[in-house]
């Protein structure tokens, strides 16, 4: 293999494989990063067995260049070291060299590395993917709705479908939820697909779809979806992001959101959030980190939360809105933060069920994102 | 004690004074922020007995009100939890009320804490120092000098004088010097002082230089500093920082430094960092961290570095200039970062003494600084 390459696109390229690279030695080469060149460009992939991330850097793009293949070939190059060199070369082309013995000479202004490479034969295959289940979705969409669930999935491997962000479609509407058994978050979107389209019980790792948002490019570029049954394939640009499936059943949640409610407030997200907070610096020095809310006859709302030995904290909220029977409740601050701060809507309805029952928080501008909250019973 | 403050005052000089407080509760009441009352305003302190930081909050000053005191008195409070809901609070105006039972209400806006505090009385008195020894200097550049040294102090306990920075003073003439014994750091500067006055051997922990740091403004404010037999104090504005001093006896520095040289090179401070830093990616891999370098007939540099299994590099430099003896040196690359980083001039002079001497870095535009290191014997 003998290359030229411009060093700002192949810096990048290898900034995003390195996502991928497994931190664990257990399988040497996947320390590495795989480098091919051929007559379209260079392709760079990197893989922990879970997520497998490949870049493409064309021969040119936009009239702009971007590698030169002199040689064809492949070679798979230690991951941090090769990405430290790269970032640190002087010049704007690198040189890059393999011999028969798998030396590779990386060149770059006044400056040469020679480092030992591995064998690129001995690098696993990705999967290749049957395009039968494809849709498209603006990348910055696709990354808000992880954002706004992932932070739900269950963190225990006691049961470890519920690691996974649980995707699902029908009729053009993408799903996902994820739950802990405590608090459930939901968030739909309408995306392009074939009308006939339609998949269930797609479960990517919570840690995948972490690494995919690190991926993706706050614009509206699309992002094409290939789903089959135990991986998912997100091509954006010239980044093709694998991860494997979780195998096993995600427990139907359509069922535990309650459809009525006996309590509803309508309150500003920002003010319930902060008071949250507020309420949470002493709920958090205990065990459950619970804080309590009560409606109080005038119409407010009072959030309180107390530590032994530290002291305690009242915070009065005065809703936009309040219907139905008076409440007092008790909750885990984190679940709710953790909802209040993924709602990007300025105004949020909260419907009760009694202390006992869960809650549910709904923007009150649009139907297409639902946090459940489990109550914590203290009284 | 019962008082109304401005939160962002109060929030800024909760956070100076944080971070002097102690992370173990060996002396509980030192995990605590003493707050005082009185006709002048408001004074918070902390301190982990090395370090004390005092920070004061006048009533009023530039027509902008601090502090209002309708009492005086004085509290301590738990650091940690105070400084989160000091930041937390909704309002600008924050009321605070100890009672006899030291219990401590803070309330902005809807929300009110009450927090179990702890007594002043049983708070250690800060040092009085005596104002013999005073002389001033510009924040930003008493932070530049410390900065540009301080990195070479000892981290090792083997020599506990060496984990302190030495100043001294004579004819109005500052000095730094910082020395592991592999390498020494030193930066003069001229300030601001009564004649006579002058001192050596003023050693100021590491640790305490760090912080102190970190407390100063990045503009030219003048610093009051004085020194006792084993404290150092430095005010700037509202803040006083203390620390204590190391016992013992600073090694002798000035001999150690060469006079002549047998090469000199003159350098691209920039270039011959970044070159150094190529170097290290390979020469880190292994425990020395040696890098080599050795002139060449035709009036280059050569830098080179090796780590087995991985592979090896060579950089070329091109210097300003060269004079004197062909050189063949070896030298740890960190040393040499460290040194060329905290060189602010575009170009340096190295002044050499053959492979087994100490060689020293000069900015070429100045003589108030000179990084001198040891090279490592391979040759």
């Amino acid at each position: 293999m003998k290359i030229t390459v411009q060093r700002d696109k192949l810096s990048n390229a290898v900034s995003h494989v390195s996502k991928a690279v497994s931190s664990r030695t257990t399988i040497p080469i996947l320390t590495g990063i795989k480098i091919k060149a051929d007559e379209e460009g260079l392709t760079l992939t990197a893989s922990d067995s879970d997520v497998s991330i490949e870049v493409q850097i064309p021969l040119e793009e936009a009239d702009e260049w971007g590698v030169t293949v002199h040689q064809a070939g492949n070679i798979v190059l230690p991951a941090r070291i090769f990405s430290e060199i790269v970032r640190k070369l002087p010049s704007n082309e690198i040189h890059i060299e393999a011999d028969e013995r798998l030396v590779t000479s990386i060149r770059s202004g006044q400056a040469e590395f020679s480092i030992n490479g591995m064998d690129a034969n001995e690098y696993p295959q990705l999967p290749h993917l049957e395009e039968e289940k494809v849709f498209s979705i603006p990348g910055d969409l696709l990354k808000t709705m992880i954002r706004q669930t992932v932070f739900g999935v269950s963190t225990s491997e006691m049961r470890p479908i519920l690691t996974g962000l649980m995707w699902s479609l029908e009729q053009g509407k993408l799903r996902f939820v994820a739950t802990d058994s405590h608090r459930l978050a939901s968030r739909t979107a309408m995306v392009e697909c074939p009308e006939e389209l339609s998949f269930h019980n797609v479960v990517v790792p919570g840690k995948s779809c972490n690494e995919l948002v690190k991926i993706l490019d706050e614009d509206q570029s699309p992002a094409d979806i290939v789903v089959t049954d135990n991986q998912i394939l997100v091509k954006s640009k010239h980044i093709l992001f694998y991860s494997r499936l979780l195998e096993g059943t995600y427990p139907d949640t359509t069922r535990i959101i309650p459809q009525g409610s006996k309590t509803e407030i309508t309150v500003n997200t920002k003010e319930f959030l902060q008071s949250i907070e507020r309420a949470s610096l002493l709920s958090r020095e205990g065990k459950s980190n619970v804080v309590k809310m009560v409606t109080l006859p005038d119409g407010n709302v009072e959030i309180t939360s107390n530590a032994p030995e530290i002291g305690k904290v009242t915070d009065v909220l005065q809703p936009k809105a309040m219907e139905g029977e008076e409440l007092k409740i008790s909750f885990n601050a984190k679940y709710m933060i953790d909802a209040l701060r993924a709602i990007d809507s300025s105004e949020i309805k909260a419907s009760f069920n009694g202390p006992m029952s869960p809650f549910v928080l709904r923007p009150t501008d649009h139907d297409w994102m639902l946090h459940l909250i489990l109550p914590v019973r203290t009284y």
